[in-house]
């Protein structure tokens, strides 16, 4: 395994002055709906709304004084970048962040407004690619990746280190699946802290892609996935992969009007935004698809980045 | 004064088994557009999304057993109303709730979806109030106004407790007046710990009887207010009013749109649910209609009970 508990443990240490320590909430309407002890870990409520800004910050933090100098470099449209922008910030060192001239404006603003230095290309994966490689020789920026980067997976474990040390006793935690960042992370964290725990992933049925490399023992690409969940779009990578193929139990997927519908419950009942992708982990209580009843389960909210102007309760 | 800090006190001891501990959160986004550090008390994610729960609970359980054998009641069509139903539902007593037949079905049924035991009526002020007389009469249940009853006064300061206890070291705190149940609890707990604090009262523009009320030395009661506040509807009670004026620096009033404003801003950024009574206490920054630059304020956010289907930022 590339990330284990003390790699977690050091980068809790680590971005504990600068990421939120996120609350933990719960809800009666929402366990007697669902028929467990639901305790909901809030990363939509921490800094950029998601957390991205756990994995991003652990490897800001991680460089050394000599290459953090350099800066650093993605090529995201979403939560990542605003959180390596953020974290970046932070430390006093550059983002160079490249981005799809046709990402929405919202998100252009926000990885600007959070200092990061944007460069558009073309909106397809070829020409994100050859212009941070052009970014990253021209600066000498360290590529921090979304998700298949072990500084990253070990930030977004933390979230779970927290999860565990608020509430030991939890049975099972549940995490949404994209590119496994945060399922990877999740997954070490929970089987390091507490070996019985079951660890149980999260993906939209329209998205199965990590369900189905599950099955399949290798990892199968997601091809034009199709749903609201827009935060789980990306197939496995290299390094998620087999972490999930050791720690995760079971993949479960879930309807689009499941993940609405526990979307629509969260925020009338809990209060809290959240957003498609987090209802995913929901919806898999709301959808009673595996047996959790009356047992103690975390589920990591992965986010709250929504817009406020197009619900998709609303036609 | 009627109210003491040692009342509050006791008061959290009370329904400490039965409340949440609200959160605290923060916003950087928050803080930098309006120029104080803003500490943000989650009472919209307390039980039945109102922090009128802590003054029915407080209320249900300082009953005795005798008293609290015949139950409780009320005529409320809002949160005190589900609010007392669910403390009561918690004691294992009944709850008579008197409420106008005109009243939106969505509270009928949560209302009722608490156990409590409701009585319609004709929607004046007179037969709410000669039927509450009837049921009363018939039980000899117990009646617990939404804030003119020292123990609700008591409960609702416990939130400041907690918020005092969280973070010592705040300059300011901001409650919204409707009523002022919950700005009077607040301002007796906030003095009575830290004596030097402002307390600073939070109203809409279109409802501004309180703020006249202080003015003018007598309660002003409140004539067709419009506001989109809906919970900061009505006057001060004989027992706020006095507490209010002893304590109160000072009343500000916000327009519609900062209420809008200030509501959409905290739901994007801090991704959590407000009312938009409980907005209006984040207006008061949100406008500047204070200096309050620099400080450490906390905010009341009173509620957050909405209607997800017709959003005020949605024409």
């Amino acid at each position: 395994m590339t990330v284990t508990l003390s790699d977690i443990q050091q980068a809790a240490q680590r971005i504990g002055p600068y990421a939120h320590r996120t609350p933990v909430i719960t809800n009666a309407s929402l366990d007697q709906r669902v028929g467990a002890r639901v305790i909901l870990k809030c990363e939509n409520l921490q800094k950029v709304g998601a957390f991205k800004f756990r994995g991003a910050c652990n490897a800001v933090f991680s460089l050394s004084n000599e290459e953090a100098a350099r800066g650093v470099c993605t090529h995201s449209s979403g939560n990542h970048a605003q959180a390596l922008a953020l974290a970046a910030n932070l430390r006093g060192i550059p983002a160079y962040i490249v981005m799809p001239d046709n990402a929405p404006q919202v998100k252009k603003d926000a990885v600007a407004g959070y200092g990061g230095r944007i460069t558009f290309c073309a909106p397809t994966l070829e020409a994100r690619e050859s212009t941070l490689e052009r970014i990253r020789l021209a600066t000498g920026a360290t590529v921090v990746h979304p998700y298949n980067d072990e500084r990253v997976i070990a930030g977004q474990g933390t979230a779970t280190v927290e999860l565990l040390d608020s509430i030991p006793d939890l049975d099972a935690v549940i995490a949404p699946v994209g590119g496994g960042g945060l399922l990877s992370g999740t997954s070490i964290a929970a089987k390091g802290l507490k070996p019985g725990i079951r660890v149980i992933a999260a993906e939209p049925e329209m998205a199965d892609d990590a369900f189905r490399s599950l099955r399949e023992g290798k990892i199968v690409p997601s091809v034009n996935p199709k749903t609201i969940a827009d935060g789980l779009l990306t197939s496995l990578g290299k390094l998620t992969f087999p972490i999930i193929q050791q720690n995760v139990e079971q993949i479960v997927t879930v309807s689009e009007q499941g993940i609405i519908d526990a979307m629509k419950f969260v925020w009338e009942r809990a209060k809290i935004i959240i957003e498609p992708s987090a209802a995913v982990a929901v919806a898999v209580l709301w959808e009673k698809k595996i047996d959790l009843n009356g047992l103690k389960v975390g589920v990591i909210l992965s986010g709250g980045n929504v817009d406020l102007n197009k619900l998709p309760w609303q036609t």
